[in-house]
């Protein structure tokens, strides 16, 4: 089955906004098998939108839309589609119910607001979002009001949904996708699984080295490597009748990448190294504080991330200036006097600093130059010190991060969590094993 | 003048990358008042790319291709562009000699490099690379070695630029934008400039409450609200002649804008808020430290993201725990047993703390419920005090933020530092002003 994406609306067109919810429709039709082999952004206008439509509905089988089923003037996808598919526009009594029930419950407050953006007649705007091409089923939308359309004619198939991120992918998750797993299934179209390896500590052409034979003898699954700005990621995608069966395919290859990449794998799909580093924390019930100085608080502001965190983590000192490093840390005047504010003895004693300023377990570090200033040609923009107290004999390792401000930054708070994470790894591996 | 962009690339369509590249040459294009309506994504497949590119062109005058111009098998646009203006490919001397050249300079480690991603015969299939549609102007790369084409037949222009992202803005802005402006300017078409002003502490829809007869009475210059996640952005674009004549009628709408807003108008265009905040603070010859408690270390991250913040920046105690908060900022035992962690009086006792610990001029802090758990009925999520030490009396103000807890922690950090810029404001205009 064949499908293409169309996304409605100017502001795309004006670079104002990103198309997010075209790459994530896109990542979950080729997750069910689905090719897409075309991709189109039209504005806010019935005329474009109808000749748009109809290529797309000329090359392939389905066309998912998003964007422009609001209640204002602007908002044209409903006609343009019945327009294409000959039909007229009619009243879905229950939709209409609900925009109603929704305009009658509505605070008191929400309504003078609504009626300020929308002005007049609000409810006869909202209710213009109940009238759908005859013959369309309506996609219920669980978090606002404007619903979404899958109306076939002619064995062709036009999907239309909201354009509100969080809107959209409720509705394609709770029914859109379900309706085209079904749809490919009878044509024994395969599904494709894939699941993603994240790796730290190694680059894209080291990983690539290290399974080269893998990826070229690659069929089925599939390997891509796939470089982020401070990992890298490697896709395993298997096809197959079902997903049971694409995950058969799939284990083998997986746990052969494991074996020979070990603890440079440190989780997979949605796992964040934080996320990692929460669980092998609370399964060695132990407590950790930061002190960080180049990455200025993205330590902590990454730990924070996780719900729960505060059972494990209990603060981090961002020690930006000499004074502080002293001051909080306890670090000895004279040996930033000696190796300098950006060296693995200063990272030691940060790291053993914040062990003892917060009563915890393990103390991080990392200390650096995130530039775009302050290099020397002995300490280069980009060289930065991780330190690690409370695990045996306190470490310092040395890095040569690359990039600008920003990316040094992420890199050197990526380095530091990366040796947190080999270091409990190697503490406790039976208690942590997935 | 119409263009339509192409974005080629089959990761594109697999979803595993966002298409950022289209959204900044919209953006782009429409600051030229060159009309877009129609964006599209193909795949690397020689068939469906020329399909794409007569399509685009039968309704544009200029098509412009991101993608596929690479060394590999994969990269088929040169070819594609070549099919549709019914020539063949010729090799281009100066990009040849280019190639070459950058081919003996590259160490040999990077040699090694190449020809582990590319096998043998690298330098051929680079220089694949040089071979261009027969007449075309070719764009020089800056950063990489793919160039940029520019064909022009019947009236009709393509131009291609590499998918990289830096490579492709690096040539947008040297040689296709300076084109397209030349190109455009002899049909009389005209400029846009636009002006974003960024405000703080104030929703759109309050924001556009205040200006709602601006915005009504628009013609040229347009308003346009844009609520961002943590703040809003007022777009002020107007079409003239030229870019002095554009300025011209934005003045008087941004100082009417400015004049209404207040203080709630931080900055224009590219200027975050703490980069606003480090200028503030230059300018006082101030110092500031902070205690972060739910934002972990964001407000730090944020600050320190601006070259140079190490010059009034000095730390930031990131107290998750209330162990540290006493141990670390002096917050009395007894203050947080009774009034709680999250209360105007610890916000007041951690701003003092951190400002004393780190010997700081100011000291700002934060301290709130990010969730997901953790809330009560008396104390929601959501729920952040912000203190402010330094500036006259010691101020703990209140906020009920909504969202998750991304969301929260981003909210949290902004509160806290317009509350920042809002004293410093007060107390050296005429020093700071614009």
């Amino acid at each position: 089955m064949q499908a293409e994406l169309l996304s409605v609306g100017t502001e795309l067109l004006l670079g104002e906004i990103v198309d997010t919810n075209a790459a994530y429709l896109a990542e979950k039709l080729s997750e069910l098998g689905i090719s897409v082999y075309h991709k189109t952004t039209v504005g806010d206008n019935t005329e474009r939108l109808v000749a748009a439509l109809r290529i797309s509905l000329a090359r392939a089988d389905v066309v998912l839309a998003t964007g422009g089923l609001g209640p204002t003037e602007d908002d044209v996808t409903a006609a343009a589609i019945a327009q294409v598919a000959g039909v007229d526009l009619v009243e879905d009594e229950a939709t209409a119910e609900r925009i109603r029930s929704f305009a009658r419950k509505a605070s008191f407050a929400r309504q003078a607001s609504l009626a300020r953006q929308h002005g007049r007649g609000l409810l006869d705007k909202l209710l213009k979002q109940a009238r759908v091409p005859r013959g369309a089923e309506v996609v219920p939308n669980p978090v606002g009001t404007a619903p979404g359309l899958i109306l076939t004619c002619d064995s062709k198939t036009v999907i239309a949904l909201p354009g509100v991120p969080t809107e959209m992918k409720a509705m394609a998750e709770q029914t859109v996708l379900p309706y085209l797993v079904r749809r490919a299934a009878p044509e024994g179209s395969a599904v494709i699984v894939s699941r993603v390896l994240r790796l730290a500590g190694m680059g894209e052409s080291q990983a690539e080295a290290e399974i080269a034979d893998l990826i070229r003898a690659q069929t089925n699954p599939t390997i891509a490597p796939l470089a982020k700005m401070q990992e890298v990621h490697l896709r395993i995608a298997a096809r197959a009748a079902d997903r049971a069966g694409a995950e058969e395919l799939i284990a083998p290859v997986e746990s052969e990448i494991r074996r020979r990449l070990g603890d440079h794998v440190y989780g997979a799909d949605e796992e964040t190294l934080e996320v990692v580093l929460g669980r092998l924390l609370r399964a060695g019930r132990l407590t950790l504080a930061a002190a960080e100085s180049c990455t200025g608080g993205l330590i902590g502001h990454r730990l924070t991330n996780v719900p729960g965190s505060s059972e494990y983590f209990l603060g981090s000192l961002v020690t930006y200036s000499n004074e502080a490093k002293v001051a909080l840390l306890r670090v000895p005047e004279e040996m930033i006097q000696r190796h300098g504010a950006v060296s693995a003895e200063t990272a030691r004693a940060m790291a053993e600093g914040a062990r003892e300023a917060c009563g915890a377990d393990l103390g991080l570090s990392v200390t650096g130059i995130a530039g775009p200033t302050g290099g020397t040609a002995a300490k280069p923009v980009g060289l930065t010190y991780v330190g690690l107290a409370g695990a045996g004999e306190t470490a310092g390792e040395e890095y040569r991060l690359r990039g600008n401000r920003a990316m040094v930054k992420e890199r050197a708070a990526q380095a530091a969590l990366y040796v947190l994470y080999r270091a409990l790894k190697s503490r406790a591996p039976a208690e942590v094993a997935r």
